[in-house]
């Protein structure tokens, strides 16, 4: 095992614009306010993406764990 | 882990209107009356949605965990 | 948490005419005779349905859990 | 909860003739001979059907609760 | 609950000629040498079949349980 | 239960080269330097098959035990 | 079981190339900082490619382990 461990990437990605993307191909991308042990995700600001151009506006959303599929700050 | 936790957002949302997307790309939109852990989750007054538009009223319906995707209050 | 529960609605529904969703986007409508943690159901004078229309009628049914999307009392 | 349990149909139904319906749409039509906790299902002197047309005999038959959408005694 | 359990199937199936179906709708056709309590199977002289058409001889193949749709004695 | 077990043949095959099925129908074949309860393996001087032709040499790959569907001894 | 182990693959390529892929077909290619038991991994100086071609770089980006087909050393 290593000193680093993934989920200090959530941790250090408190308050700070993430893009999350999910299964399907869909993203959102917004500011993450709260996640936990099932990567359930809560992104405030937050914007649906498709092909990297937005969808719609969302407000605050919560993501289930389950269909995440990766987590990355935003660049 | 930080002092918002994901399951906030949904107690906050008790009695007002959300908009929970589940698998293969419907939304459902209602007042939550209920969750519980498994993010299983009762909307009255609800209604079916695709691509924004309504499909059609449900009255009050008990949407499984399982297949939630994301919660968010509707705006 | 909240006083209400999702397993509530079952509770309430059982005699009663319900419609489930199961993955897939059929729906069975029918009578709920039991149900368990599992989300387990059986429909009695079941009926199955696609976009709305009765396909065939089914008398008793176990729905499994684990395929269900949404439940709600018919109305 | 309700003193009617769903495992109960499926207790019922041993030595009876049943229909099972797995995920992708195929149904399975024979004598209940056993089954598990876990929906794992025996069926003998089955018939594999699709669209409601027996597509071959199979004698006996082990279905993996895994797959199975519903039961429902054969009508 | 039975007298007669589905993994006595499995049992008495052991060195015997079985068909395995798999999610995806292939099977294997082969002589049953093991399996386990998560329906791990390996299977000797084993068959890849497609639409009841053998594709390819594999010799000794493991299935893995979680793809398992059916287990049956070759008739 | 059997004296045989699935496992056995995970065992007698390191060291020895291996053809692993995954889910969506792609091959990898290597040899097995490693695997765990979870059936995740290690393959090393691995290949990527589709319909039987290499596609292209790998190295080492480490596969997810998940998305496993079959494993077999390279005939 | 075996000396080696599938994790030691994750554990030696530490703060090295490699390439993982997901289901559905995409592959990301970065320096691995971080994993944990649930194959949770922390990719740095990212890259998404798809057909072996790169579609865009990422920065840093957490995979979710429920995803993940493969993982080997970049070569």
């Amino acid at each position: 095992m290593t000193d680093k461990r993934p989920f200090d990437l959530l941790n250090n990605s408190l308050e700070k614009s993430v893009v999350v993307g999910i299964k399907g191909g869909v993203e959102f991308r917004g500011t993450m306010a709260a996640y936990d042990v099932h990567m359930n995700i809560v992104l405030e600001k937050a914007e649906e993406l498709k092909d990297g151009v937005v969808k719609r506006g969302l407000g605050t959303v919560l993501l289930r764990g389950d269909t995440v599929v990766y987590i990355m700050p935003s660049i």
